[in-house]
């Protein structure tokens, strides 16, 4: 992309490497290419490099390092969280059975690579077994990763009003005794709303007391997914009072598919993904020491600029709105007015077609999204629109333009200009 | 690293970034960055290109683009394999605990807490309920991902002979009726040994057809961890008879995280991270394009390389290793002499502490393994020597050598040199 002449628009949907965090990955793609589990010196220097992006990254969110687990991506993460449901055999039938040996279980008295029959119909505690019971609740309007992941469990969906916004009471009347997980992205990445988490930690937290004096041991915890929102929200875990915490690389000009889910202590997952025993056990795999790096100059970048930023992105964001509007009344903006992305524009122009106007405004350089780029490339609906009750002629015109680094107030006003005279002219030719 | 000074003979646990890889990752990392899901042209861009890989990845092992998919690593890989094993619960078990309700599946006379449900369509509850009785057949020397898998699932381990080596008929006599899965890692990446991996898929071969016969329906699949492989031996999947094959980035000059699984047309595989649907629904998440640019280029190139290379690493090895057999006659070289990877040396000196070795070569400036890096600095006995039956004091003086790129006849020499002297000096030690 010629980063001069033509304009990004969708920041939300991925973000250019930022040179720092180039730099701070480099030597991990160069020379100190060391598998971290190593023996020698050099290794070990790399490990503790690599340890030192997590403490990094822990600091950034105001968390401890052994909070951390680094995931490839942030699906990955959404999906380690919603582990807390998939159960376990009791500690008691493990300890009969196994003990802990090379590479995980081995069954007590059995001896590697003799005649090893292992006991057939044992199955070890790492198996995916889910709880039959345990019941997730999340919004209407999640990233597919939660939608998906909760589809595979009984489920609440709650409703959102027509900003896009979550009741915490709703959130309320929606747990039920055997609820494990709520999971509420704090910034959706399709209008922009933000939640209101901090009002449904103290939900959760209240329920967590009528659940004690009920007798009810039933774990309630609190995930969400603000893989959109560094550098442009506060995501310091303590302020948001949630028990876990997605973020993601990708988005916030680092590399892609590196992610992390933070937990609080206590938070009881299972691995996805088994072998070596990397990441607590919890993410097998050798590590991804350059994207660990990348990721951790990354967030510090995106917290450390984050007012300044925000103000900014606000400011272009206010701007451009200010002129679609004004050239275009009858335009639908959605999303809520304050508690929203501050680089995110959700405008729908009644009665054209988004794709259109996404195919035309790319031949004059403009790189705009009908929606989410995330559920790779379903020509379906969003429902995030359905949810807050968008007609369908009003949201099948609809665009999100997602302002980030590669804003500045010339590109902004340029591509309002050309959004101005391309809807134009589509209005013109669906009206003659 | 000082690539001039220092000697490097674990290539095993991690190989340099090649330039010509990282040529191709490039674009990716800078101007290319777009989301592959998005839907303006430069973005359609990434995607072909990303798709390119993929044909690339699929060409360079004799397979169609199609059966390609990329994950994020060899771990995962290895557990999405695994997935074979996974069941889903049966329709009529879900009819039996599970009804549809306004937002889902919700057990039988369970009661919803919110009047405001949204109605979700295509709510299934998938999951990752492990078939009971499918059992796997894999070894007793696996790398740790495989043996964790395995683990999670009633399961046999076959034995190995004392060079490492399998024998098919031990695999037919560790299948059993419900046996779905066998997997063997196609080099051993402790003492190199390759297994008859052809031979097996004979034997499989025929076990299918004796099920055909008695009507027993079970799957069976032969999958292969090839990691360590490509770029010393062949990994055409046709050549090798398998119906899944694992491969990794880092192992060949390639970026770490990325790897990918093969499967033949019909093998059901179920996802491990649930999300956006890319990779067929099997992997989720927005690709990792430079990953897979990198790695379609490292794997091309360790193709192409391969019969060169393989013939110079072996030569090399060779000579390494009749130094160290002339200066210490008793020292004991495991693996087979003829089914080997060509860089692999693995020596035990026996009554020496192979860690010590390891940090009094480390202060020469020679980089060596005792073992396996992958479990994650678990302070064990190898268990792949254990498998061969290698007693105890001599497995705890073992060296890995692996060599590799960095690997030339002179700092191959001066690391004979180097460890001929360190390993003297140590018998002196312990003899004194």
């Amino acid at each position: 992309m010629d980063f001069d002449r033509e304009i990004y628009l969708d920041h939300a949907a991925a973000t250019p490497l930022d040179a720092r965090v180039r730099e701070a990955m480099e030597p991990f793609l160069t020379e100190q290419f060391f598998n971290p589990s190593a023996p020698y010196a050099p290794a070990w220097e790399t490990r503790h490099a690599f340890e030192g992006a997590r403490a990094d990254l822990a600091h950034a969110i105001g968390a401890k390092p052994a909070e951390i687990i680094l995931t490839a991506g942030a699906t990955e993460s959404v999906n380690l969280a919603f582990s807390v449901l998939f159960g376990k055999l009791g500690s008691e039938d493990i300890s009969q059975k196994w003990e802990i040996g090379v590479g995980g279980y081995f069954p007590k008295n059995g001896k590697l690579g003799s005649e090893d029959i292992f006991p057939q119909e044992d199955i070890s505690p790492t198996t995916r077994n889910v709880h039959e019971v345990a019941h997730v609740v999340t919004t209407a309007i999640e990233h597919s990763a939660v939608l998906a992941c909760a589809q595979a469990h009984p489920h609440t969906l709650v409703p959102v009003n027509h900003h896009g916004l979550v009741d915490p009471e709703a959130v309320r009347a929606a747990i039920q005794s055997q609820t494990v997980l709520i999971s509420i992205g704090l910034a959706n990445n399709e209008i922009g709303t933000v939640q209101p988490l901090r009002a449904i930690s103290e939900v959760v937290q209240s329920v967590r007391q009528q659940r004690l004096m009920e007798g009810n041991t039933t774990p309630l915890y609190l995930h969400s997914d603000a893989s959109q929102c560094a550098g442009q929200l506060d995501v310091n875990v303590s302020t948001l009072g949630v028990d876990m915490l997605t973020l993601n690389a990708a988005k916030i000009y680092g590399p892609k598919q590196v992610g992390l889910l933070w937990t609080a202590r206590g938070v009881q997952l299972e691995p996805l993904v088994l072998g070596g025993g990397q990441e607590r056990g919890l993410r097998s795999g050798t590590e991804n020491v350059a994207g660990a790096l990348g990721f951790a100059r990354a967030l510090q970048i995106a917290v450390d600029g984050r007012k300044d930023e925000a103000a900014r992105l606000l400011a272009l964001r206010k701007t451009l709105q200010h002129q679609l509007l004004e050239a275009f009344p009858e335009a639908v903006v959605s999303g809520h007015k304050k508690r929203c992305l501050p680089g995110l524009l959700h405008i729908s122009f009644s009665g054209l077609d988004a794709e259109r106007l996404v195919y035309l405004l790319e031949n004059e350089g403009v790189y705009v999204a009908t929606g989410a780029a995330c559920a790779a490339n379903k020509a379906t609906r969003s429902h995030v629109l359905e949810a807050i009750g968008l007609p369908p002629e009003v949201a099948d015109g609809s665009l999100r333009l997602t302002l980030g680094r590669l804003s500045t107030e010339e590109n902004t006003a340029r591509a309002a200009e050309i959004i101005i005279r391309v809807v134009r002219s589509e209005y013109e030719r669906v009206s003659s």
